[in-house]
């Protein structure tokens, strides 16, 4: 719904009313007030897949299999700098393109979320924490116990939290073996957090599975108790109908990354019969060594188009839906959906203005359309996270942009030199 | 090939050297020396098929097949505004968007090339003025007669012009009878100019043709004898592998327009068979109608992108070739390829500067990965063309900004009210 001429009036955290501009200026004698004239307001987008400490590996290896990707690109680099610092220099670099680009909210899949968490509570960004489970020892935790030991301690830590949730991360069916899964089942219905994987996402895996377990990768967890409304299920290139419908009936949400999911060649996932089965379907970047962004107007325009030709539908993935999946889907995939994701009396306000007055977005007949299908991020002009102020005309607000910027560059030679 | 602290020489229209700095700064004293430290020069981007005067009716209607899109919305629309100021403001408006987002050259296909001609030329812009020829009487012309005199005529009018060059545009197979492509043929043949044309955009297309013709639209253009070096073929979704063999020997450019096909749902070009098979593969945005945008940075990521996804091959359309398409091979798709498309000695100084020291393309690994996957539209900063400076320090050069964002508004809200 589109509403013109329109207030948000916002106090402390939250939204307390949207109304007329003129009944606001009657009503309300606030302590601050932004004329947004020339522009649209949307919920802050959120990115509900990504991976941000890799923000560092932006653009290292390009072109290639994702299987020679990831073995001989990204995880051997990753074995020699992770870490601490090279998280915290990943996620504050991706926090800054993430409000400039009008995103408000990510959901992490990666190591050491204590340290993410920390980053992004310090910079006053909204965030899922998750925490990951796999099978081998990382820098992270050393074994399975372990691996759990960390996941809880940092739950606890954050519990409660305004800004920082948290959800099980294990990585993916294939680097997670069902005794991992089956804990994970009895703590996230204990702790009541979302479960958020790679879930087919090349047909390798489906075959792989079929062969080591005699099941797909979905049944595997269906039989593991897993395919439920808490399981955040990311890829999906290789669902079939069948499971399409499997999905609806749980309540699964799925996180389209078409992106990344082009990048690597990995298939295409079918989107519009996703959301024609009525599962929620949420946006993600994937991280950005294989997108090379973290730009969610680019994924929603992508998703909008991609959509309409796997499903030779030009009315598929509307525009509207599309603005939703990145807003109000996104948020329930990660159960926040009664806190964000729309611009509504006793929301959180986590806002996003875009500067629509630009040659790039004139003449304006639908401001739907031309946000999926004309915005550029960069018209991203004002964005606030829980009643507070992150960028404003641009610019970002309590940032040490330069310090982040050059740790970046610092950290990419570093990189560079060690290949 | 990048070349790292390296100067380009002009002298007045032209690429004197390209040379290390040092050199350069020990061998010439020029007038003036604009320095880019933080920056990648680029070939300015070559838009390949793009209708401009349709910037005016961007996203008027969104989210439809191409038949519907075209019959209820655009034509319907059309038919009531076009003419002189129509056009007119179209253009200006694309080439404001242009050269904010590095694109220096385009082809055209629409009505009154007369008029786009003369405002390229107007604002220093290099460009194609495609000359028309449908079978139906329009505002430009009302007999096939009269369609061969005026593109005579404005052809006639443009010869040798620095910047403005011209190709027949038949709108399509489907709207061209033989007898119009008899004499396009012995006509382009004469004058030496290209043939551009929509061709095999949809099933459909290909489906009516062999009923009415008992050809596929490939065929038919063969047996008329068009299938040469000088045909430009659009879109291309249906191209059978036969066929691109054809195309390859022929030595057919085919321009990709990615956006477009996915948002009409018109079906994937298999633009990495045409790559490999040798065919010369060029890009375009199409017009902003079916776009919405012409921003051919984004049309470089989506290009690179699905052809992984269609050719199910992470290493197809590398960043390298994507770049290639979008510069040379477009110069050479409208026979332009010895004067612009590449930064060497002799030609036309048509560049382009991108910032790259900003957040969104930190760390940098591989100037030409970022240039196609993280680089947005909004960080060119230069842009020359013909060797005058058309962008500085990303502000319009000599461009009434304000009026012609006054007159694509007060066309939007003229095509609104009579929609």
């Amino acid at each position: 719904m589109v509403l013109e001429d329109h207030a948000v009036a916002v106090d402390g955290d939250s939204i307390v009313e949207v109304l007329p501009v003129a009944e606001a200026a009657a009503k309300y004698a606030p302590r601050e007030r932004v004329p947004l004239a020339e522009h649209v307001l949307i919920p802050g987008l959120v990115n509900a897949h990504t991976h941000n400490p890799m923000t560092l590996m932006r653009g290292l290896a390009d072109d290639l299999p994702l299987m020679t990707w990831l073995q001989q690109h990204i995880w051997p680099v990753e074995g020699k700098v992770i870490g601490v610092d090279f998280v915290r220099a990943g996620v504050e670099l991706a926090i800054a393109e993430m409000l400039r680009g009008g995103t408000t909210c990510c959901s992490e899949l990666y190591f050491f979320p204590d340290v993410q968490a920390a980053a992004y509570k310090g910079h006053g960004f909204r965030a899922v924490a998750g925490l990951p489970i796999v099978e081998f020892p990382t820098a992270w935790a050393g074994s399975r116990d372990e691996y759990f030991e960390r996941a809880l301690a940092v739950h606890d830590a954050w519990r409660g939290d305004a800004l920082i949730s948290t959800a099980f991360a294990p990585h993916a069916p294939y680097t997670v073996a069902d005794a991992s899964f089956e804990r994970i089942r009895t703590l996230s219905d204990q702790l009541d957090i979302p479960v958020h994987l790679h879930l087919m996402e090349t047909a390798q895996e489906v075959e792989d599975s079929k062969r080591e377990h005699g099941l797909r990768p979905l049944q595997r967890l269906q039989k593991l108790g897993l395919v439920n409304d808490r399981l955040i299920a990311v890829h999906m290139t290789q669902v079939s109908d069948a499971e399409v419908t499997v999905c609806a009936d749980a309540g699964v949400s799925v996180v389209h990354c078409p992106e990344s999911n082009l990048k690597l060649a990995s298939g295409f996932c079918p989107a519009e019969k996703l959301r024609r089965a009525g599962v929620n379907v949420a946006l993600g970047t994937d991280g950005c060594a294989s997108n090379n962004d973290l730009d969610m107007f680019g994924e929603l325009r992508t998703a909008a188009l991609l959509a309409k030709g796997v499903a030779n539908d030009a009315a598929a993935f509307d525009a509207a839906f599309v603005l939703r999946a990145a807003t109000l889907n996104g948020a329930r995939a990660i159960g926040c959906g009664d806190k964000i994701g729309s611009i509504e009396t006793g929301k959180r306000a986590d806002l996003t203005a875009v500067h629509m007055d630009e040659v790039e977005t004139q003449p304006l007949y639908n401001v739907v359309s031309q946000l999926v299908y004309a915005v550029s991020r960069r018209q991203v002009s004002d964005v606030w996270i829980n009643g507070q102020r992150k960028l404003d005309a641009g610019v970002l607000v309590d940032f040490d942009l330069a310090g982040v910027l050059d740790k970046a560059r610092r950290w990419g030679e570093r990189i560079a030199s060690i290949r």
